[in-house]
Formats: structure tokens, sequence, C-alpha cells
């Protein structure tokens, strides 16, 4: 069965620990029983890294080359920073779709840029967790029509 | 039953009807079905519009204020030059979901900004025609949970 | 009896339709009411135009050589990106009077620049509805001083 | 009765001085007055000063807090440089009104950018030695609708 | 025969109607008849619009799609702020010869930068009304050695 | 009782090691000294990492929910590069006070910004060591006062 | 017994009079008191000058040469606009520690430069009143290591 | 007879020499008699300079006064570097046709900007060698008609 | 006997006190005694001032209207941050020499623009005093030939 | 024996891994053989590091100190965002190679900018595997004529 | 005895050639006459070249090493565009005096940096002709005091 | 036997010649041998051109056609201004090999832009004399691998 790599970037891991009245009550956890559900409607299971360690992630991404079919990523702050993520990304040469749990382009402008979205194959901003959902779908579409 | 206005800007009735090994035969009628597929799943019927005229649209969006709960909106070429577009979504205060069929970071520096974005609750972009379903079902959870 | 156009732009339809108790009641209606009584205090009469379209307000300008001898105008959203609006102005020869109802220079940065100011003879901004009546008085003293 | 502060800044003392028959002959003192005849017909005094000295202004606009309601300013080429009388007029919250005599958006580059703009309510520019009395009755009608 | 669509956007009517003195006395129409006269040595046809409407302008290049052999536009004002109409060229896949009357690089620094001009095949600026008779001979010679 | 957590970013395990005739012998361990010193005079005791590791240094920072009352940051080169080291100091949402030991304004110009100054309470640059001391009494007053 | 220079520049003259319930009721004579008191402590005496002018706190800063050690100051507006003021501070070749009582990096973009930072030896920002209390000790410390 | 300059400028000699399978047979020879034909037909003289070397180009150009009516240049590279070339046309105070065989709008952004345009009557761009044609046309048409 | 007003800005009062092993033992006493002697040699006198207070110099600067010929002036600081000055200069319409005792070219990049340098008739960088002498013969010159 | 600390940034155990037809088939540990026969010819050992993870990188460049004589780094994707290993380098104050397999001013603007080059010795750029060699002998040359 | 080199760059040789009426009948041979009646006051004679190569210039400055004591510059265009030149003079280690005839300040943008003045003792523009002889005594008293 | 083309651009000649003490005593001639001597290990001969005229370069470059294989290029100042040396390069589509002596990275921002690095196979910067060693391997290898 193909796989999904899903990548979560720093500070993701306090996803619904803080403020639940606010931000509910769904935790990263949530999140990639999310993303396993949707995938397996794909036929896809799902490897999953969560880190605050830039390090950590790109050996991640390095590691799905021959194992994974595509990856899901949501950068976190490595989104307007991380060049080497970027280029792990390109390395692998696998699609990618990025996610961002919150509408960036309301907020600071050092957050409007974003290194990955140009190497990504699609990506959904703002649309809360449902987002990860419509990324596995639309990477799944796409990994299945190639 | 709740409606969403459909509004896809300047050339996109070209959708399809061109290079067709290219771009594939879907058509701007092929989206209007899929959003109204879409739309059905969350109860909502569809008001659609399509206009190279930039007025046209901005009458149109008028019009969806007390008729429609939303808006999904590809706005082409305007995405990255028309404030008054912007301005149309802002004054009739309904939630907005923005669309692009491809990825436009991997285009020229002028489609990187969007004047609609930062009003917008949702973005998808470059999942192909499937990011106008995206942005349905994301913005019909949105205003059915509001 | 001289003449002056009133041109409003695109959105501007929307005025005291839109949240009543924050914006107040006056319509664009009122705003018209308010250009006519003003410019009979100096003799001219009014005609006057609204539209989201900005080829209509070409038009219009254009249409304003030889019966119009001045022109008031709130560009609206086109303030900020219509160059052919900038054209229409000088190519007509008229003088020119710039209103914006709310303070642009406390918005968003792109707002801060206006294709029309430097063509105008004078601008009003943040005066509310009276703006329009500082406008007609401040190009009426213009003309009949020529 | 309430009272206007009428700050007018550098080099405006040379108004009608010089070259008459292009400026006019209107004065500094005509400013003064027609500022104080239109306040009077909204039941307002004036305290006028005008200087060369950037911290004589702040001074007076310190000065105005408890006695003034409104400050009417022309900060002529302090404008564009000076944080200072920005900070005093914010420092005494009194609703300002900005006036510009000529069209500083014809001018050098330099003049396109205010410091008080955007903590002003109203902002008159190219009206003449008029644009006074719009701002004076503009600043009026703000202060007695609050 | 094969056709020319020959395009020209805002204000590009007002030629020859305003001050004949100093812009001479030739209008739109003697455009229209020097295009054609051109034309006709190169064996095509002419198809023209001439529009203050954006829209207008997108719809009639939208109609060249396998009517018309190439496109002779002038997009006055739109050259600078409009990528509706670029995407609009693109889309039909058809030569295009931008023309400016005027030298646009002794104007304005916002008239120096052209949306049309790389996707153009050639670009004529300065040289009068006969910049338009140059231009339909360059895309004729590139359209009949293709 | 209340604690603060010290962090200190990369290279700054090297103080005092290097060329102690030119910066002294204070170490990074008189530096915790220091800090301990002066939180206990405001009953605070101290946690403190350093680290060449941004995952680290946010781990770190997420371990202090609930276990600090605030945070003491000198964060290195990652002051001007780092995101993720902002967003883990506002996703705990605990107070902060910044320390530079040098005066990094008259160094290159890309240490004149700093991602973290605009999240933290107060910022001490270029006092030395000493800086410490005043960032933990300002952030212990800050603490206690609230 | 050696002096410190304590100089404060514009608007700070109104500290502790405006908005005692948000600002606290600490005035600009508290500021000097407390500096003199941390003063003391090192053995040092106060001279304190506050003025909305420029040129009475280059004129004080001069007068400083040969009389006192150092200068504490809170250049007020004038750290984003004087080179004067900067020049005074070089002129006089006083080791200078700088204070600003809120975080000016949370302000206005305009607000992120200093034209007297580089030139000085410490800066604190944001510590509210405390700062000053910094600052003296800071410039005490380097006055009497040197 | 009337004559002109006509200027090539550095690498223009390559032509046709290189890759005449891609860029044609066409030489700086061709070039020269394309150009001597055309101003034949408006009875003009053609002198011909091609160098490598922009002081050649200067000389040259001096040279013209008094004994050419205008200028036909091909900038080449200098287009985008040399003030020292605009100034040689100004200071001989002729009329300038500018042409580029291809589409400098395509290229690189450090060839969007010409030193030579603004001091132009008209630009040429992407024509090919016929744009040669079009610029001796153009200029004779504008010494002719003055 | 025609009169130079000679301006000397902020800090300037400074000269020859300071570090005379450095900078010389002349002071500002002596560039007024060689202006003096320089201006005597064309039969000039001149009126001097300098300040530390912008106001002080521009209240000058209007003095001299009627009364001098023209102005040389070393505005300091105020060279590159005083609109006012600048505006002053135009304001009495007399023709001005500036001078910087010092190359500025090798100072801060804020030091490179002047507000003065394009409303001067001429400019002296870098020539120590002598700079005044030659800025005095060279607008004597200047006024003698008008 | 003096050794080298030899430092490869992120991706760079991805060398030779992938697609051998087009990078062929050297891998790093070729990169590190290269190196190290290198440096015997001048009589130096080699200390390798790989990593993808930033800290890591900076311990060993810290751990360098008194133990290498010099540094042979390719900072990978570090290269254009890590100011912090930049402060390694110059923190153990041990002489630097900087060196680049691609030519990287053939790629994206970002690549560009290096924050080692200006604290390098010397940068090879687009020399292939081979340029470590250059690195190297550049590098040993500096240290034993030093 | 000691010797100057004046160096004018390109267009020079056309002063006092076109419109007599307009910039005078001073030609080229003038000012060199003016510069060596100048020198030698200081007892100095000089070497001139005038060219618009930029290579004979720099040539001739290579030349001054050993024979001349001092550079007069006027670089023309050279001024804005020149690396070469700016290099040649620092090459030979003489000091440097640049004089542009023209207030260039008052000219296009791209004429108000030059890459001389930096590497120059002083600069004078504006003085017309004169300007050469103060430049001639400035660096003469350089030298001799030297 | 292939040749290599040596290019050194303007104050090249200086090398050796000035300064012995700082610079050595390596000439331009050493620089010769050194790559005569390097390129002979790769059965390669030298082509060997300096002058600080660009045009002599380009000239050299172009006679490179056909009787060299490769480009070995200091370009000098050029390398910051010269798109005609570039475009040059380009024209005779041989490898080249760029050399600069000094590291340009640690000089002025203007020396950090190369308009030679995009089109050049390899650079060297920094390595001082031996970087032309480096460079002829580099550009020899490629040629041979080819």
């Amino acid at each position: 069965m193909a796989k999904l790599l899903l990548v979560n970037g720093p500070n993701l891991n306090l996803l619904g620990v803080r403020e639940p009245d606010t931000y509910g009550t769904d935790s990263l956890d949530d999140v990639v029983d999310l993303v396993r559900s949707t995938a397996a409607r794909w036929d896809m299971g799902v490897d999953a890294v969560q880190s605050n360690h830039e390090g950590v992630l790109i050996d991640a991404i390095h590691a799905a080359r021959g194992t994974c079919a595509a990856i899901v990523i949501n950068p976190g702050a490595f989104t307007h920073t991380s060049v080497a993520l970027r280029d792990a990304l390109t390395g692998v040469a696998l699609p990618v779709a990025e996610v961002h749990i919150s509408n960036i382009h309301r907020r600071e402008p050092f957050r409007h840029h974003s290194f990955v979205s140009d190497v990504a194959e699609l990506v959904i901003v703002g649309a809360g967790l449902r987002g990860y959902a419509y990324a596995v779908e639309g990477i799944a579409r796409h990994v299945q029509q190639c």
C-alpha cells in the first residue's frame, strides 16, 4: 500500500493543548487521525512526524525516498525561513501538498512568503484542520493520475 | 435553502476550450456542475457568474447581499490588481473562499500577491478543478458552524 | 447654467444601505442631493454618475467635455489602481476635485497612493459626506475665478 | 465658548509678503481672520500660533490641553519630517484637521508623505486659503457631534 | 483572407478630437484606415475594436480565436495595470504587436512598465500614428514566415 | 517559588572561553549565577538552557508552560532569523525579556532586526553581562505587578 | 562628584499628567528623582533637562562637556529624526545610555530606527520608568571601569 | 543630400556570423544595406559605425554634428549602462531612433531599462532586422516634417 | 554695500574647541573672519548666524530678504533632515552656496542626501575651512554677473 | 599533524545517491576521500562532519577550536539563512574556505547571498566536486604561509 | 616642479562649441588655461587629458604615478557608472579633487550618485568653470600641507 | 593544441608594481606564467590579454571564436558594470571561468554583484594569484569532459 509522509513543523505539538476554548480541543493526534482516515479512502497509509528540530524533519523527508509516494506538510514557521527544508523536498522528488491551518495572509508580512509553495503541487490555507483532508485528497489524486 | 455565489473572473470562460490535450476537456460548465454537486451535499444552492468585466462581477457580489450565505471566487487576473473587487467582497460582509486552479506561486512575481486572500477565510491554490470542491466544503463548514 | 459632473466609483452604491447604525443612514442619493444643493448656491447644475464599471465612468467623463465646467470625483477603489480613469480626467482637461469620505491615510498602505491627486486641483479626505460640499465649493471657486 | 487652536508651521509667515502678483495679497493675518470668522459661525473662538520653531508649536499644542476643543494645523515642512509634532498632537488627544494650501501631491516626492494625516480626522489639500475654512467647519462638526 | 484584430484601449477615442492644433486632426478613424490599408498590402483584413471597458476588449480578443491571425494593440492605460488583458492575449495564443503613439519612456515612471511587452513579438513606441503601420507590417511578416 | 526560564542561544557557550584578555573571563556559568542571584532577590528560581540547536531551545520554552512565570532570553544569532523561536515564545504566552550583551546596532545591518523584540516586554542591549540582571529585575517587576 | 546629564526629549513633559489610570501617576519629576537616587548610589550627581526644542537639548549636551561624565537620554521622537542630536552626542564624546519607556518595536515602523543607538553604549527599551535606573547603573559602571 | 548616422553597439558585429540556422544568415552588412536602401527612399544617405568601444561610438556621434540630420542607434548592451552615450546623443541635439532586434522585455531584468529611450523620438523593439527599416522611416518622417 | 548671510548649522559652534590636535585650532570665529575677508574682496559685507536651533536659522534667513544678496550656508546635520530650512531658502529667493567642511560622501549613508543641494547654485564638499572661501567667491561671482 | 575540519550542510548526504545518470555516481564519501587525499599532500588530516541539523554543525565547528587549523565548508542551504553558523565560524577564529558544487549564481535569487562568504578567506563556486580540492589547497596555502 | 593631472571625461570636448549664447564661449581649452594659471600660482605644472574613451583616461591616470602629485577630475558621465575609473584613482594613490560644472543634484536621479566622491578629497559642484580653479587650489593646499 | 584565452580587466596591469611589501612582488607577468604552466599540464596553450579598454577586451574575446576552447577571466571592475563584456562572453559561446584575486564579498556592496558569474561555469574568489591556477584546472576539466 502506498504511503504518505505527514510532516508537521515547529510548535504544532501545542495544537489543542493551549486555550481550548479558543482554538478548540483538536490536537495534533486528531490531525494525524484525520490524515490517516482520509488517506485510507485513497488506499494509502501514513507515516507521521512532528518536530521542533529542522534537522529531524529533513531526515524524515530523506527517509521517505523509496517508501512514500507523496508528502503533506505544514512547515509552521519554517515555511518562511528554511531553504534547507525546501531543498529536502526537492531532493527527494516527491509531490508535495502544503497546508496552513490559519490564514497566513492575514498575519505579519514576514508570513506572506513561503519557501515551499513554489515547489509544492497545491497549497491549502486557512481551512482549519480540514485543510489537511483537502491536502491529502489533492495529493492522492495527483499521485494516482500521474 | 442557503445559496453560495460562485464567481469566476476574466478569461476563465476559456477553460476546456483551448488545448484539451494539455488542460483536459473540463470546461467552466464542468466547474459549475462540480460546485453545484458539492454544495448540494451541504444543502446549498449555487448562483454562478463568470465575466471578463470587473463591474459585472462587482454587481453580482452586491446582489448576493441577503440572497447568499457565502462566496466562492476564482478572481483570475483580478486577484492581483482589483481593489474594487476586494472592497465589494468586504462590502457585502459574506465569508469568502478563494480558489486558483494552477499554482500561482510558480508563475510570474506579479501573481504572488492577492488582494483577496487576506479578506478570505480560506485559500486553495494549485489543486486543479478539485480546488473548487474543497473551497465549497470549506466555506460551507465555516457557514454552518458560525 | 454651468454644470458639474459628480462621479462616484465602485461600491459607493452601498452607502447607507449597510449597517446604518454604524455608518448612518445617508445614502448615495443624499450625497447627490448635498452636491446639488451646494452647487446651486454657486449657480451650477449637476450631472451625477455612479458605477462599478470603470468603463462607464470613463465614458461619462468623456461626455462631460463641452457640457460640464468641472468634475467632483470620489474614485473609490479606482483611486489606487486606475490609470485609465486618470487619463480620462486629463483627457477632457476639466478641473477636478477629489473626495474620500473616510481617512484613507489610516487604512492599508495600498490606499495611500492616488492616481488622481496630482491631476486634481484639490483633495478632501476624511470629512465624511460633508467633504463633497467642500469639494463642490472649492472647485466652483476655482472655475469662477479662472 | 469652545476654542480651536490654529497652528501654522515654518515659513507660513511669508504668506502674502512675497510676490503678491503671483500668490495674491492674502497674508497670514487674513488666514487667521478667515479662521476666526468661520469658527465664530460654529460658536468657537480661536487661539492662533505660527512659528518657525518646532518646539514653540509643540509647546502651544500642549497648552491647548484643557483649553481647546480641536486643532486646525498646517504643519508646513514639518508635515514630512516631524514625529515630535505628531506625538504632541496625539499626546493632547484633541481632534485634528490638517490643511495644505497648495496641492502637495504635485510637488517633490518627499512631500507626499505626512506624519500628521493618519492621526488627523480630515485632510484638506490644494484648496488655497479656503481650505482653512473647510477644515474649521469639518472639525467643528466633528466636535459638536461627538 | 487572413485577418488582424486591431485593439485600441481606453481614451483613444479622443484622438484627433481634442486640441487639433497640437495633436493634429488625425482621428481614431484615420488610425483604422491606416491599419486597413497597410494590412491590405499584406493581404489581410482588419477587425477593429476600441473601448474604454476592459471587459469589452477582452471579449473581442477572445472572439479573435479562430478568426484572426494576429493582434495589433495599443492598450492605452491598461498597458500598465491590466493583467487580465495580458492573460486574454496569451489565452488566445495569437502573435501580438504592441503600439504606443507617444514615447511612454518620457512620461511618468508608472508608464515605464508594460504588462503586454513581454508577451508581444514586437513593440513600437513614439512613432506617432505611423507606428501602427510598422506594427502591422512587423506582425504580418511574423505571421507569414511562421 | 516562581521560576524564570533563562534561554541562551547559539555560540553563547563560547562566552569567557575565548580571548579572555579581550572579553573578560566571565563565562556562561557566571551569567547563570548572576541570573540566579538576581532572581533570588525577587524570590524566583531559575531554569537555564543553552543550546546551539534551535529545536532544543523551542522544546525548553514549551516545557516552561505551567512551570515558569517568565522568560529571559538572549537568542544570539536566532534573534535575526528564527520565526520558530518567536512562535514558541508567543505559543507559551509567558512574558519575555530580551538581552543582547553587545550593542547590535553597531554591527552588521542584518543584526538590526529582531524577530523577538516586538513580542518581548523589554529589551536590554549593550549593557554587557549586567544586562541579564536588568532583564531579570525588569521581567520580575512585570510579573509581580500583573 | 561626577555628574550625569539626564536628557528627556519632546512630549516627555506630559508624563503622568495625562490619563493617570492608564499610564500611572509617575511624572517626569518622578523620573528625575529616580535617576538622582540611582546615580547617588554610584556617587554621581545629576543635571536634568527636558525640552520640546531640539536646540535646547543640543545646547544642554554641549554644556555637559567638562562638567558631566556621561549622558542618559530618552530622545523621544527625536530618536528617529534628529541627526543634529546624534552629532551633539558624538561631538561631546561622552558615553551615552539610551532609554525608551515603551517598547518602540511594537509601534509604527518609523519608530524602529534610532539615530542614537549606534552611538550609545547601551539601550534600554520597554522597561517602563525603571529603564532609567538600569540606564544609570549601566552607564555608571561603564564610566567607573574605563 | 541629408544623411543619417547609423550606430551599432558592442557585439553586433557578430550578427549572422554565429549559428546561422538559428539566427539566419543576415549579417551586419545586410543591416547596413537595408538602412541605406530605406534611407534612399527618403533621399537620405547613411554614415555607418559599429564598434565594441564606447569611445568610438561617442566620437562618431560627435562627428555627426553638422553632417547628419538624425541618428538611428542600436546601442546593444550600452543601452543599459552608458550614460556617456546618452550624453553624446543629447550633446549633438539630433533626433534619435532606438532599435533593438530582439524583444528585450523578455530578457533579464537588467535589460528592461534603457538610458537612451527617453532621449529618443521613437523606439522599435523585437521586430528583427526590419526594425531598422521602421526606425529609418520613422526618424526620416520626423526630420522632414520638422 | 551688498551683504552675504553666512549660516552655520547645529554643532558648528564646537569647531576648534574640541581636539585641536586633530581638527586644528581654527574656530567658528576664524570661519567668520575668513568669510568676511573673502567677501570684502568682492565688496560685500557679511551677516553671520550660528545656532543649534532650526527656528533661529529660519528666522535669520527670512530676515535676509531685502538686506542680503546671497546666502552661504553650512547646514550641518540639518542638511539631511530639514525641509523647513530648504523652504526658507527658496522662500526668500536668494542664491545659495552650500559648504561642508568634511567629505560627507565618506560618512554614513544618511549623510549622502542633502535637502539643500538642489536649491543651491553651488556645493563645496571636503575642502576644509577653505571651502567657505570658495563658496563666497562662487556666489559673489554668481550675484555680480546676474 | 595539522587537521582540517570538513563541514557539509543539509541535504549533501543525498550526493551520488539520487539520479546517478545526471549527477554522476560520486557520493559524499567520495568528497571526503578527495578532501583527505588533497589534504594529505599538504600534510594535513581531516575531520569530517555532515548533518542536516544546524546545531550539530555548530557543535562540530566549536569542537575544532584547538584541534583544527582551518575549515572547509559547503554550508548547503544554510549558506543563505544561518547567521548562527556564520557566528560559529567567526567564534572559533579559524580560516575558512567556502565551496559550492553548483553555480549558485545561476539559481534562484535567494541563493545569491551568502552569510559565510565575507567571513571566509576564499570561495569556490560551480567547480563540481573538484571545488573541494581547490578549497583544501587554497586554505592549506593560507594556513602554511601565515 | 610638481605637476597636476587634469582629467576631463566624455563629452567635455563639446564645451563652448555648442550653443554659445546659452553656455558661453568658454571651451575646454579655456578650462585647461584656467587650470594651468591657477596651478602656476601654487608652483605646479599641469598634464591635461580629455577623452571619450574610458580606457584612455585610466591609462592617463596610471601614467601619473611618479609624475604627478595630485589629480583634478571632471569624470563627466563616468562619474555615475565607472568603477574602473574609481579603481584607477585609488590604484595610483594620489589625492583627487572632483569637479562638476553644472549642479548635478538638480538633474536626473541617476546623476546623484558618484563613484568618485568618496575616494576624492574634495568635491566642487555647480560653480561653473571657476570650479576647476577652486579644485586646483583645494588640492594644491592639500598636497603642500601633507 | 587547444588554447585558453586569459583575460585581465582594468587596473590589473598595476599588479605587483605598487606597494610590494603589502601585495607581494608577483606581477601580471607572473599571473600569465602561472596560467601558462598550469594550462600546459592540461596540454593547452594560452593567449593572454590585459587592457583598461573594455572594447579591447571584447575584441579579444570575439577573436577567440574558433581559436580558443575556453576563457579564464578576471574582469576587474568591469565585473560589476559591463553588460557588453557579458554579452561578448555569451556571444562566442565558450565556457568561462571567473577569477577574483581578493574576496570581493568583503568589499563595498557594489562589488557584490557580478554580470559574469551566471554565465560562467565556475567562480574562484579570494584565493589570491593561485585562484588563476584553480580556474585553469577547473575549466580544462570542463572542456575535456564535454
